[in-house]
């Protein structure tokens, strides 16, 4: 048994990958590839039973309404949910309660382990650091998966009343201890060749942990939109971020 | 409010590690550090809520009937466990539903993670291998922990359904594809100056994850064995492996 | 002053990657790029002083006959050099013996100091073994850098009069320790999502030297290429491997 | 034909794991260890060919000027020694220009071959940077190791007329970008566990370099001290420097 996918945004170049990711997969059948100006009735003439959308926020709530209104599951990776959207689509679930839609602002399968993963360890540890990699055009630094990977260190201490990491650090030179999130000091370098790439490390007595998460080209977001178009059907209602589906 | 806490073996090299341990937290307060020979009434006298047994299989079974039957939480990492013998601490329990036992083969918490975190990770990647390294004096290769970690991988891809995972290889040096341990490629590598290290390496399109566990020195096993002694009295009745405690 | 490059091949993947190298530099100026049919003496026209060729078998000696005639220095990365061609590249330069010749079977620049560094630290060390990690298409394992990097590692460790490396291995699974290339171990991982990685490690008391190449994609020859050109003015005569380039 | 080697400090840390040292090389013969209030006639009288000093400031140089006037090669790691120190040793080997001696600030023959390589690699990388990870008992950050090996960096690439490293970073947490020693970027990391570490890691198109250096324990300076005791009397003179005795 396949599962029948149509692409929404499939002419992009994220959804031309996502495209090419579900032909790729025995277990998926690519059944709708629509783009701008292409009517939503293919989905449903062509028995699509999940679609993925990486469109614009101009169009994706039109989408989303029509799918949940025919039954359709929905992975989405489009940008610009907010509270007020969430909302919306909620209420459309309600007179849909089979239907399941995954908003997520990060289908990198192992950037969202490493997170979780990141989360469950840290209170075992005295030390936590994080260290991020990043080609040299970048224009934030740390980047925000960096950021939000200490905050997650940060907030599992404090539920665990962890105090804060020993550092006997007396003289130093200003920037060398990194940048101080919520108490985790991260670091980031900047490297040509390099792409996207993260190291968390958590160190006790005697040994360390260390957690590395490496992103080589820019289609790595497709096996977590793939975990989403399987596993959707399986989610009733509305779920954000993907790590809601890891079962971890 | 501390624990108090009682060491069993007090005096070998493992358990005067765990009583340093125990000196230098804040929330533990050391009330007996037995040896061969000493009376086990010392610790209903001193108070000790909880037990490490790190002596031997000739005297463990001794002292674990003893404390359950005092209501004494026990920590063991002695070696020698099998069914036989967790059966009859078991029994010994029934009596004493409250208290808690914690027989585990490994206490190096980074250790304990790393496989927990492969476990979870597995389902998600193409491909993983495992890639141990340790000083050139051990006798076995791989380690016992690297094998364990393998069958993990290899337990949680068969439950998720996964195929054989890629590998064109057709022209090879013997070996330098490693050992197959139920499918999972393990490499196990041998340096001077090393203690005992290992990356579960995970990979999928445009992307890898690495779980890197490192072991410094012979006292990593303390931290393991505190968060044992800190969380057993939450747990009644016995648990076999400390990842039980883990929440995870 | 800015050095004048044709570029020979220049529509193929290779050449057309070295053609982007070359207009980005600020101190190289491209001022031809030719291919199949293409007159060389535009070469000449245009006032070229080095030309790099990407081309084939079939056509490249042509090509280095003409340039070296025309004393315009020649960065070669060609396949197909045996001693044969390459004796009769000297004969050439033997009536231009101002004009520079680089043949080199590798311009990745960062392999290529991996392995030179790699021989030069070898005999500092007890142990020595080589870890590569490629994408799972590839056919051969390990890979022939690595190969050539243990090589380059036991021919060091001869040279020295060290004695075999230290290996109490009693019992072990098939293939864990890896191949045995002239008595230095190495392991090869298969993983979906990387490229083309290695690590040369070494051991000693107490402390360990990685030496890890990474490479993203496949333009990784572009900066190796860049140094040939730039230098090869300053190399009279056939310099076979781009190390000999590296001063080192 | 083993060398003779005298051990002066031998009862200190550093000094007694030098005669451990020793007495494991098979190409070695320990013939004196001296401490505090021994007479160094004793080394003649055995035939010492080498001696190591690990002792204080107050006595290295009586010990020096005994062994040069000897003619036994010298081998210290003693600190202290300035520009005038340093000149006085130079006017005793005036009279026995036959020895040799080596004073080194540091042994640790991985952390020396990584600055040497990292030297030697600068020129060719478009991006470099280092990042040190130590126990958190460190009072400065970042290491002396790591600053020095960031100078070195700086150094080479001002010589081969490098322009500055590519960094687009416009938003930024303070310190996250690490302490800029000489335009080169050093980030320290401090973790309980770890020991001392350190990654110098170069950047070009596609590509990127890592040299990584690991001291697990406090020994890690003897192989460095064996190297210079087996080629100390091929370095007749002054040597200021391990690097000096690496040939490269």
């Amino acid at each position: 048994m396949t599962i029948k996918v149509g692409v929404l945004g499939a002419q992009g170049r994220v959804g031309s990958s996502v495209v090419d990711g579900v032909n790729a997969a025995d277990d998926l059948e690519l059944v709708a590839a629509l783009d701008r100006g292409d009517d939503l009735q293919a989905l449903v003439d062509n028995g699509a039973e999940v679609i993925v959308d990486f469109t614009t926020p101009g169009v994706v709530m039109d989408n989303l309404e029509f799918c949940i209104a025919n039954g359709i599951h929905c992975v989405v990776g489009t940008t610009g949910f907010d509270e007020e959207r969430l909302g919306r689509v909620r209420q459309w679930l309600e007179d849909n309660p089979g239907t399941g839609v995954l908003v997520a602002p990060n289908f990198a399968i192992s950037a969202v382990l490493a997170m979780s993963f990141a989360r469950q360890a840290a209170r075992f540890f005295d030390s936590a650091e994080v260290v991020e990699y990043h080609h040299p055009n970048k224009l934030d630094a740390p980047s925000g998966t960096a950021i939000h990977t200490a905050q997650g260190i940060a907030d599992a201490r404090r539920e665990a009343g962890l105090s804060a990491m020993p550092d006997a650090t007396e003289q130093q030179l200003e920037g060398s201890r990194g940048a101080d999130v919520d108490g985790v000091k991260v670091h980031a370098v900047r490297m040509t060749g390099m792409v996207a790439h993260e190291d968390v490390i958590f160190g006790a007595q005697g040994q360390s942990l260390t957690i590395r998460q490496d992103s080589y080209d820019r289609t790595s977001f497709v096996p977590g939109v793939l975990v989403g178009v399987r596993d959707v059907a399986e989610h009733p209602g509305l779920t954000v971020g993907l790590d809601g589906y890891l079962g971890i």
